[in-house]
């Protein structure tokens, strides 16, 4: 895979190797991440940041990659405000706004409308997220997470026992992660889900296809040997109805004693985040939150450090970055976290 | 013209000097937009981007315009999130928000707001479209394009024929376009539109006081020996009711065969953008969109250009733009474009 | 009080010494502001500017502060684009958010929940406003102007003598105001407003436990000889109803001939902003402004400055900004100003 001027749409483009790629350069990323140094080797570079769909979490975190990276960001938020409203295709939108950038990070909320938009970019393209269908770096991000989890405990991805707890079916980050997994060797997967939200089974089959164990069932039952315990949010704006997203709140949470009776000491906790922790929901509960193995906060900085990989990749600078670094000023306590 | 220190606010303001001047800079950012080269020239300097009616083009191709000359942009979008809506004055509006830039472009939805808004600012203010009233940046990157379009055919602006078609009484470019060809010599203009949206008799006069040639019809019929044609949208937002816009939806449609039909293979294809691809407006199609006479694209990205070049010389910099050129650090295949 | 990493949260964190700490740094930042020179200290650094609540002026101010320093700024807007509204805790969107920037200066409308957010974050916060509560930038800006207005005749904020008018229950600028006030000596407190906008008792307390003179009164009469004439807009969004806010509007007005009439030559009039300009409120008059003592743009600039002076402080660089000065290549007039 070929990563300089070209679009990042997928999970399916990326082999081993790539993703390995992408991980390598997520190191390199750490100093600047965590405000030892700083780098200046995108500094005059423009990111376009255009979230047709809102997303906090998301837009912030590809701005402040490409700002740690030394470039400018240009954002567009929501589709009201856009020509899109006035009837302009994906096309024309995509022409004359990759004339305003460098590098584009788009999400938008109808599946598939990143890679037609991408056909008009003159410029490459990452998806941010289209809608139910993919949320590439979300994808990376996991794995790297994974990948760093493991590795603090001298294992590789190879060997790895995942169990996946929730929303199967409408939760798009466990099929990117499922995907991405199928790629390593001796994968487990233990799915647990109610069977309204089973995992789809065309993911089923590329899991099954490479050789992987499955084990599926709808409760959490008994003990666990896994080594992640990737739990769900219920993705209410992806149901037909909210009173069908409403029979499922809350009906697989995750605390301190759940995490006990089923889990293992070394078992990590993961989410996509974010977590909702109304009562009625209240999917991985508060008092977990000092708990060494919960990882989730480490999952969204691992996120700027995988954007600024792909940011450096895509433009081509992953091998300067270094060359442009320059001290940081100002007091940080990052580097002490 | 004195252009430093000083607001544009209307094509009014130029004469075909300051028009020149403002070529010449366009002419000066070419590099910097094409990525061969970069300049911080501005680097420090702060753009205030005020957007009180959304426009997502031309909103994020000032930002990119000030980005590409080394600044930084602060941005406000939308009214209610506003002072004015709990009862600020566009003065005080003004004098608060200049103490905040160095430059201000401005979109706001009523007529005359913004050059009252520039009587409270301290500082320059472009006029990035008041209503129904005037875009002079539109105007002049439009007018930019036809000479560009028109030098590489070793011609001028002199002696042009220009046919423009469609809503000719709402759609402000063509009224303000009109304006400033108006300052050039031997213009022919055909005007193409249904009687109700004929361009009004203010404009009228403008072309016929300066002594170009007008014809004025109501359908497109015939050979039309222009060497531009302008097409427009119908300015939805601008009519008294939509049932009212909706009469006129698809009237005037320009597509491979009609052009094929009506015009000479010299005729450049301009539209302000955005065009309305839905199947019952369609009013310019997608089967051109390879043609190298179709110049819409490089409007868009000749609107940067202007928009760098108004910047640098509202706030004094055009000569010294190339003094603080860098090189490029990232991959880019613009120059390639 | 250390500012070095701290959080800013509440005007009751601040001593008359880093009171004096913060306006000896605005005093540093004067000729960045003015654009005699720029600095790049904090070139690198990044803001989080999260506004959960809009608020134009101050979020611009935050943001051109930060720039003015040389550094980035990430910004966010609105709730309903935010997790919060997918039941995301401040404990985590801090976690979280704080992950993407160097510092963050934040909005809400709920009393208390910045300094909720700040309990999760692993940067500085510096509170732009928790709804009805506090608004700590806003009363030192206020004071560093009365400071200002004071040292040019020579005279300090001890000794002061202050009216405030208008909506003294809801505005809780004249609270915090009032407790910094409450830090000098021999402050004269006039208060005036209707019984039911009343100052509340803890400030009433706050004031008179400091040994200062307060004179209350439901109405304007006679001279009243204050050096400051602090008034304010009826805080209509913290009204329990509009039927209710309306009752007040327009009741307390200040023009020419209103402050000719009560106040001294010497009285500079200060005002929060926004003020409502329209006919049935015009709670301070256009016809003053172009009186020398008007200090209400004063006050906004003066923000910019206070606003600096945090970010310096917070990030332990007030001692650098002047090594890291530039020259300033654009044209500006600030300097004249």
């Amino acid at each position: 895979m070929k990563f300089t001027g070209n679009h990042i749409l997928s999970v399916n483009q990326f082999d081993r190797e790539a993703i390995q790629t992408v991980f390598n350069t997520a190191d390199l990323m750490v100093p600047y991440a965590r405000r030892d140094k700083r780098t200046t080797v995108l500094d005059g570079a423009i990111l376009g940041n255009l979230f047709f769909e809102p997303s906090t979490r998301t837009r912030v975190s590809f701005g402040t990659a490409f700002n740690l990276l030394g470039g400018e960001v240009r954002e567009t938020t929501g589709m009201s405000s856009s020509a899109l409203a006035k009837g302009e295709s994906l096309y024309d939108t995509a022409r004359v706004l990759s004339g305003y950038s460098d590098v584009i990070a788009m999400r938008h909320p109808d599946a598939n409308s990143v890679a037609e938009f991408a056909q008009g970019s003159r410029i490459p393209v990452i998806n941010g997220g289209d809608g139910p269908n993919e949320h590439p770096t979300q994808a990376l991000l996991d794995l790297y997470t994974i990948s760093k989890e493991r590795q603090s405990h001298g294992e590789s991805v190879d060997g790895l026992h995942i169990a996946m707890i929730g929303d199967l079916k409408y939760g798009r980050t466990v099929h990117s992660l499922s995907k991405l997994l199928s790629l390593y060797n001796n994968v487990r997967f233990t799915l647990i889900a109610p069977n309204e939200l089973a995992m789809p089974d065309y993911i089923l089959d590329t899991i099954d296809n490479a050789g992987h164990r499955i084990t599926i069932t709808d409760q959490l039952d008994g003990s666990v040997d896994a080594d992640i315990c990737y739990q769900t949010r219920i993705q209410e704006e992806r149901f037909p109805s909210q009173e069908e997203a409403n029979k499922y709140r809350g009906k697989f949470r995750l605390n301190q004693a759940i995490y006990t009776k089923h889990f293992q000491s070394k078992t990590v906790i993961m989410h996509p985040l974010p977590r909702d922790s109304r009562a009625d929901a209240n999917e991985l509960d508060n008092d977990l939150n000092q708990h060494p193995n919960l990882a989730i906060f480490r999952q969204t900085d691992n996120g700027v450090l995988v954007r600024m990989a792909l940011f450096a990749l895509t433009l081509g600078v992953a091998d300067k970055v270094r060359q442009y670094e320059r001290d940081v000023t100002w007091y940080s306590n990052k580097n002490q976290a």
